[in-house]
């Protein structure tokens, strides 16, 4: 049986929709899009054998786009944006993108900036809010980071809601990880548990990569795409020494997308290590003694490791910390793998320099490249389409190249992960000419 | 009925491929791909549902990946390759990777560079062979251009297969675009009337990115990364002066993804002119006018040009104009623009400062970027699996997001083209606030 | 005998400086500038025995900074900043620190942006004013061009000086080139005959690098900065085609300082023409024998050519034309030198492929770089400190890496040029390799 | 009294130089500079008047320059290479300028690369030599760290004495620092204890632009230039969370020109600690409360902090700890002031994020900028006048803009520091808006 992907709507869209696009196909103008529209969710051959043979629907996710009617009249929407958990490289971009659509699309005029994440939905907290137009967010997408601020953590969903009610807030957008969703689902059903007219849309991010279904998460191209010259300093670091051993750790708690991506487009990388993967540092083939031979055959080596790898190495009597947003802080890997990787070759009395580079905030606070800006426009549009339509408790996602809405609890329930078995991953493999198994 | 994409091959593959990999699911470890694995072409619903229906087979293509067994015994393998056509992102990072595949992955020990395009297996042009090896290529995609150096047009078919003859070259990768491909068939079709076993694999090179079917040619991300803050630039020159008009011409003979991406991945542009639409100078709704209108509000304006766009409004008189290479080569849209657009402001007496920018070779010269760093990396080890597994006149893509291997005549018919009813160019048109006509 | 440096000033200082520095030497802290410090002009050896021998005084120029008393008191400044003649690197960095230092430093709060350059305080061009605080500031210097805006041309001084008194403006700084600082320098006269209190202030601009005695003008090294990588494209270019040729025009009216330093700086340059050379293209030693000569040995070739170089070779039935600044037109070289070339190796039957790259807006809009970054803030301090002790008529400037205050009409007169005999010029042509004569 | 800055020859020049310069002024091509041309050191008018006054010769270096006669005859040059100490942008280009000039200018055919540094020179250590051509070095200036590897600390002078006299290595380059200096001058006290033919020079080479008397060193400017956009990221940092801070480590053991450069380029910062300032942590003005009272106010905050500033606050009881190169390898002060910060605002129950960012890498192995890559081009062909000329014992540098050789000795005993009474620092004072104070 197939999951219903079904998105909750807060009643009938009864209001003409001011984007007067076309219902015609071929007069060249763009078409609202029937909240009936779907698209496929798995591709491959052995998916559409299945159904066929099987006579069965299959899975499908509805189409994303401007709809004919809208429910909200924009001259009474009062829309807020609020962005959560750590930095990523495009969240400007979706704000300048949500604010100028919801102007200039719909006509909107009163739009407002939640400062430093769920915090500023906390009266307590005494954030105040940002008055967002055009003039004011125009300029914002040629700098990383977030102007609304953020935070970690969750707050309390019936207060939360109370701000809404009290500021008369009727569509809020929040731009956050799989914590930030699961607090936009909660903050949906308590609405709808009150049977308001408020619609909650998420825009995932995740300089991760690691949203469940989605092609990708926006910023994540950015991300390689300002890591990877690192990897050439790291390599001209590694080069400078005899036995130079350069060791950069990337990000990547539960999924190792930018480091192998980063190592792939950059091919000075020996070894890659991500969290997918199991591996050892000692035995016959481990990674101390794959070290050594790279290192008696080139004398430099570059090692790109996940923030989220080996953490079953990391001596077990350390607790599980978990950081404001409940992710598990992990030890640091590269810290660690530089202390083993000394010892290791101060016990076999061969010199070694070792150089540890961790440019985490320098990639988290990167402004978004060409391709993540056209991305996060598409998205934000998106977003403020469905939310107009009064679509709630739904994320905006591109999957097999379209955009879709997303039941929230869709996508948080499951990291994205590498698969070990996947062409990319042999093609990581293939680069940078480490084996399969590291054991 | 379904068109045949079978690729040709040279015969049975009878080695044992020296990769390893393994054949069983679940082992972490890359499977060979079957010859028969293939992937979906149409992955709309409808698609679905016809063949569905219909109880046919849908259209599909051969999956791209290393085969179980290989035709050529690699130390018998003289592999050769040819860069043709202008220059485009990346093409230095296909070499790399085909000479790095060829060398680490199959144990080719002989492979050789053809400069300067088709000319250099002409041997009346005298151009030699260029010997590479993974330490003469190691460096190269650091930088743009090719290292082979390029060459425009034809050369004789049957000259060219008897210098590959001469040279026992047995493999021949050949990187460039229509006209190329359209060439390495027709290698591919001599070589097969002599009966001979010589591999001719293409990797479509197109910085417009306008080759059929397939996703997206590399070097077509750096190219609008590259475009994209030259935009930003237009703009603080059209800012710089009262009603300062930017024009920046891009590439894009027949298609204007490259203009389209960039205006969409850049806000600051007012108007995107593309090959693909058709608009007016004059008229109510026509270019002028809306520029006029622009600058009566905000006093400064940027437009973007495809060098393909408003080609029927060029004076007639001028006749068309062919390249070495057989395409049109277009009157100069941006010099007319400017021309006109100067024209019409001083007949209605108004001042306007016209900055006009060309940044054409700078895109085409630059050296890919993360994204196609890793695209190319990924074409070219494909390229390499099918060519050592015997296939022939085929070339490597990608298509809804896996790498396959095409039929060349299938990709050299048409022309890939922005659909003006498509998701994309209505976020085009919603980013600049142009409307869908111009006339 | 010496020139006359000194300073005009509008009258006596007798307001306390607010900045509150030191006096003494030791205490760690800046000392307050006193008005009869000099620096040196002249630092050669030949200059010191000189001046030792026949006992005088030598040129010395009134050193730049705080002065303990000011003439005007803070509360009673309306400050204004204009931004004439082409857009520079670092103009807004100008602009910002300017506004930063009269509000932070010495309180004015009152501070209003001209735009559109000299029209701007034309009435009858209406283009109103900008009013210039912190917050609207505070980022332009991450942006290139002028948020001022700009124009070219004179305007009627009486006129400008009305619009001052009308307005209540008491300081006006000029950003922009020779032509602008002419005009400063009529303001400030005009200002004297009618007796005001109103300072008048230029920093110089010039991306050419050409104004007379100064070290070097802001924008200059970002100009050459960005100029550099296009270099490396132009060689890919050339690299790409046999016996390829990319020729690059830089900005250079008078002075080559930016096409010498890119071609230094990018040591993959052949042939670099700027206007202080005399060359010819045919004969034994000229530029297109010598161009053959290079492209028989290496079958590319990269020439930088300065707009103004090979003025005299340009036919001279053309008349001189004058753009709105009054600068001479330069006939474009570029073109004119690709044309020659075109046909010279026509006529030769040589093929060769001539790639032409023109990036002046590219280079002339680009932000500051970090170097420039730092030298404009300092310039824009040393003219805000010199403005409020009342000095007026004056240009801050570099001399000998000192900061000095210069009357206007010693830096007008004359354009600085490379010399070419200097150090500097020799290894452009050590870097190169080109002769030094080429006739 | 005046110092000695004479440099020390090999012997009597008598070859006549190669380089058919000219010996007039006038004739446009550059002239071989006499031994005896000199530069001034001390350009104050103080200096100057002192001198006139006491009727006595201020202090002078020799003028750098090729010779009209030289002392190698260059096809019996064999050059070596050696670079030492960590990465600095712009050695390779001074590698690549060095082998340049060598072969074009002179003729030398026989150049060889020592490599990882001292050690290579130790036959115990078994480097082995490169061989160094134009074809070899031609691109190696794209790219950051050393082509020849590097390595720290000394190694015994006899040996290497011998090895140079064992390989007939008649002419040593040496790139590095302090202590690299040191041992070049002590290899060429060995060399003339011998009585021996070879010329050592010393090119210095420091990122922390802490070499005395000359104006700047190679890589210096391309640090800050790096090192500039990474306080916009960390401020981006800051910004992102409410009473946000981020510090920023840069370089700077004695010396914080570097994070005074990017600090004031970067005008996001808003306080600067270098090596050269005392400042305590508590007390009424003390850094922490000053970064409270920031914090109120704005609610973010951005520290740059210089590797070496502020060791006097870290606990005395940790022991000094010297690396291989004899520096004091400082204790980490960005990590204290983490720590320090981090505890105060724990016991004050504010609440604050603290994100600390440590680029060292990703500076130290950049390719050089435009500027340095001019820099660098200037001083290796100076470097090679000078050793060709069978000068000894000496560094080239450039004081007061000009190039000049200087005697080892005089730049090693002092370390250049920022004058805290300068216009520099005061230009970084008002840029942050710190005051002088910080106790």
């Amino acid at each position: 049986m197939e999951k219903n992907f079904t998105i909750t709507s807060l009643g009938e869209a009864l209001i003409i929709s001011p984007l007067g696009l076309s219902k015609i196909k071929g007069d060249n103008i763009y078409n609202f899009i029937p909240d009936d529209e779907r698209v496929l969710h798995d591709l491959s051959l052995k998916g559409f054998n299945k159904s066929k043979e099987e006579n069965s629907n299959p899975d499908c996710f509805e189409k994303a786009g401007p709809r004919e009617n809208i429910f909200f009249a924009p001259k009474n929407v009062r829309a807020a944006i609020v962005t959560c958990g750590g930095l990523c490289p495009g969240i400007n971009n979706v704000i300048r993108s949500i604010v100028m659509a919801l102007h200039y699309f719909y006509g909107v005029e009163d739009i407002i900036g939640i400062p430093y994440g769920y915090e500023g939905l906390n009266p307590a907290k005494k954030r105040g809010f940002i008055q967002l137009t055009p003039d004011k967010v125009k300029d914002i997408h040629e700098f990383g980071g977030t102007i609304l601020g953020s935070s970690r953590g969750a707050q309390n969903v019936e207060v939360m809601v109370d701000t809404l009610i009290e500021n008369n807030i009727n569509i809020l957008f929040t731009i956050g990880g799989d914590g930030t969703l699961k607090g936009t689902d909660a903050i949906g059903m308590e609405i709808a548990k009150r049977s308001l007219e408020i619609s909650v849309v998420g825009i995932p991010k995740t300089i991760d990569n690691d949203i469940d279904i989605i092609d990708k998460s926006f910023g994540f191209e950015t991300s390689f795409d300002v890591a990877t010259p690192i990897l050439r300093d790291a390599h001209n670091e590694a080069m400078g020494a005899y036995n130079g051993i350069a060791i950069v750790k990337l990000m990547g708690r539960d999924s190792g997308f930018i480091a192998a991506s980063a190592a792939l487009s950059k091919p000075v990388v020996n070894f890659v290590l991500v969290p997918e993967m199991d591996f050892s540092l000692t035995g016959e083939n481990g990674l101390l003694r794959l070290l050594k031979k790279r290192l008696d055959q080139k004398h430099h080596a570059v090692i790109v490791v996940a923030e989220g790898a080996g953490q079953s190495l990391i001596k077990k009597e350390k607790d599980i910390i978990k950081d404001a947003s409940g992710n598990i802080k992990h030890n640091d890997i590269g810290v660690f793998l530089k202390d083993e990787i000394s010892k290791y070759f101060t016990q076999n009395n061969q010199e070694v320099t070792i150089k540890y580079i961790d440019p985490s905030y320098i990639i988290r606070s990167a402004a978004a490249n060409a391709s993540d800006s056209v991305f996060c426009s598409r998205l934000a549009y998106h977003a403020v389409h469905g939310a107009m339509a009064g679509k709630t408790r739904f994320v905006v996602g591109m999957v097999n190249g379209k955009f879709v809405y997303l039941p929230i609890p869709e996508v948080v329930n499951n990291r994205k992960k590498i698969d070990l078995e996947s062409e990319f991953w042999f093609a990581v493999i293939q680069s940078t000419g480490q084996s399969f198994t590291m054991k």
